[in-house]
């Protein structure tokens, strides 16, 4: 059983452009380590996972609900499933998101 | 509805000598930010909520069915449900977990 996961290790992907992410799955859900590079744009979405979104550095503008707010590593967003949520590095950006249940549309 | 939470504002508690946490907690999981002193230790214990630490600053020596590794920023651990494992802060750390299911016994 693999426990430890060195993230430089871990395959990168372009899923958007500006949005590099590194997927780790469980099996109840998923961790997403994002390297976003300022100017680089969310649009609009929402999908049925719960999603949590942690700013590690750098200052990320989020849209949730309809309300926006710049989230550095000092907040902590929630985004209940289906809620409609965009965003907008203000800052090249480290995140962690995490989804439950797992994407599978990001295996 | 509260998306946006300033970690400053989420009540901390010392769940156990050195380990500070700050709970937020979804419906189908709960996120832990933890401030941990330098030398706090986490007995062995299991649960059979699936676990992600994800180290943000610091060292944290981890052991996990009975392999140990030193883990900093670079480093991920995924902990399976009912895994042993226990936790050595080598320094003052922040981490960041991940339970799945909600951890009941942290509200």
């Amino acid at each position: 059983m693999d426990y430890y996961h060195l993230l430089k290790d871990v395959p990168e992907k372009e899923f958007l452009p500006g949005f590099h992410g590194k997927m780790i799955h469980l099996k109840g859900f998923t961790m997403a380590y994002w390297r976003i590079e300022a100017g680089s744009l969310l649009p609009e979405h929402s999908h049925v996972h719960e999603q949590v979104t942690s700013v590690v550095s750098g200052q990320l503008e989020m849209t949730i609900g309809g309300e926006t707010k710049i989230c550095d590593s000092g907040m902590v967003t929630t985004i209940p499933s289906n809620i409609v949520h965009s965003g907008k590095a203000l800052t090249d950006c480290h995140v962690i998101d995490v989804f439950q249940p797992v994407r599978e549309d990001y295996k």
